[in-house]
């Protein structure tokens, strides 16, 4: 390995790798969300999916299937179709997330965003599902409409933690599965079966793909805490102005004596927020430790990411992907 | 058959003799729209699927498997599967349509109830994928994936042709597919593939399901510009208050001279709708033949779904069904 290739990204080394792939990924997104009766899907989906998309679900695919040899053409049909998946829950994320921003006042301008967004998902969803019947796998189908439930199940549970504070860890990482997680290791393991990959590799790149996305959202939510901005895109706080029941939050909330519950059912429960609040928020996470705890969750989860690795056989892939884990945490101070 | 059978409706009848099916129906109904994580979802979805739902398209899918007298346990998920489809949709369109009725204004609970309906909807889609993949045919699946890219594109058609003056019939034919036909026919082609029917029989009720849809979603166009609203439970003129352009608008319209073209153009395109104008707009429809022609063309669809039925074996589903589509049209004046 150069030592230019040694300072990149372990993602821009996958994406190297698989170039091959993912041009024919590329293209396929592009015939396939293509409409011949409703011109508009393209429009709404271009941006989503064309600009600056780090594929990195996609790459998962077809790393996992790459890793056993496989020498077909349905890795490419799966990983387009996971991207597919991933860009109708964003855009169906957008009409939850966006009514909540414009406090229960939506533009029109929106709400014609939110149809589209709402009936451009649903297509890039049913046109994920052909793409997978035409792999003619059903353990790949099993697969992947067991993790699209789990998103589903995830984001109304979601719904029903918000600036609840009687939100458990254990909810918390239910919600993280449906939100990341779920389709990490339906990405990774599908690929291990697309390419005949025997019942134990495919196991270890479930539970790789699983704790990689796991650590990926435990260490997005403890960014925004103590993150800098340019980091993530995010500001720092987002999450506590939108009363949001992350991980550093349920810790400090479940240490919490009289007065600090006090404090957080102001704030988060009943919305009301003033100078302040946000940095009084992370000293008392500082005082009762909670975001060293979830630091040490995040770099627990890469470990056990790493782990499950090491039961597959050597491979370029396979540390790429071991690289991937660590960048997931290597954000983290 | 007696007095008393004779003088049901035809899905009446369709139900009673299928009753032991939609029992089990709805028992997996109740057992898949469940979830262990968020109890919300059931919530959302029992007034929905449990209150006075007609079960029109898992009786379609029923009827087709046993008519060929399909005795496995199959026809029993795809009819699941049909039914939580069309809930999905339902919950969707709910979305789409009632940010409308407020004038782009929705209060704080219609919001909620948006986040809970695109979510909920994706939950239940997912579990129709679920328990098709149970059904273990890719053919089925392959007809439903199809089935579920031509109800989201119908649905974009359908906001990209609102207001549009410039839709055409085969425009029309299109939105009414992606809105009613394609479950329909999807419901009866696949319960004749999982009883183990041949092509051509298949065909046959493919065709007469895509025509049934046609004939019922015509018919209930045609009634919002001439029925009474006890028939329907919709109000006479919706559609010109919403500015739908359906088949007898579209027609009035392509026969318009100058000034009644201008005429539509400011109560569709404009939406400058005055007292008087309704009824003005149907009098330029009779004019013109098109409310009568909008009746001819729901009646040979309806002839075109029972012609198909022709070349199935005599049965007394089959029987039933004949009369489930002379039903669709009999309402019409």
């Amino acid at each position: 390995m150069s030592l230019d290739q040694s300072a990149q990204k372990p993602q821009d080394r996958l994406a190297a790798y698989l170039s091959e792939d993912l041009e024919r990924v590329d293209a396929l997104i592009r015939e396939r969300m293509a409409s011949k009766h409703a011109p508009r899907i393209p429009e709404v989906t271009a941006h989503l999916v064309e600009a600056g998309g780090k594929r990195i679900r996609p790459m998962l695919t077809l790393a996992a299937a790459r890793l056993f040899g496989y020498a077909g053409a349905h890795h490419v049909l799966l990983a387009t179709t996971v991207e597919f998946i991933h860009t109708a829950t964003l855009l169906h994320d957008d009409v939850v997330d966006e009514s909540g921003q414009r406090r229960g006042r939506p533009t029109a301008n929106l709400l014609w965003d939110n149809k589209s967004s709402v009936l451009v998902g649903d297509y890039l969803f049913a046109r994920a599902f052909q793409l997978m019947v035409e792999t003619e796998s059903l353990r790949v189908l099993d697969i992947l409409s067991d993790a699209a439930a789990t998103i589903a199940e995830g984001e109304v549970l979601q719904l029903q933690a918000a600036r609840n504070l009687a939100t458990t860890e254990e909810t918390y990482l239910q919600v993280v599965r449906g939100k990341t997680a779920a389709l990490f290791s339906a990405a990774t393991e599908a690929g291990a079966v697309i390419s005949g990959a025997d019942a134990d590799a495919q196991r270890a790149l479930y539970t790789y793909g699983d704790a990689l996305g796991i650590a990926f959202q435990i260490a997005d939510d403890l960014l925004d805490w103590q993150g800098d901005a340019g980091a993530t895109g995010k500001n720092v706080g987002d999450d506590f102005r939108e009363r949001k029941l992350t991980l550093p939050i349920i810790k400090a909330v479940a240490a919490a004596d009289a007065e600090e519950r006090a404090f957080w059912a102001r704030t988060i429960e009943k919305g009301d927020q003033r100078d302040g609040d946000l940095e009084h928020a992370r000293a008392l996470m500082e005082r009762h430790g909670a975001l060293a705890a979830t630091r040490a969750e995040a770099l627990d989860w890469a470990a056990q990411a790493r782990a499950a690795l090491a039961e597959l056989p050597a491979h370029e892939l396979r540390d790429l992907l071991g690289a991937l884990a660590e960048q997931a945490v290597s954000r983290l101070a």
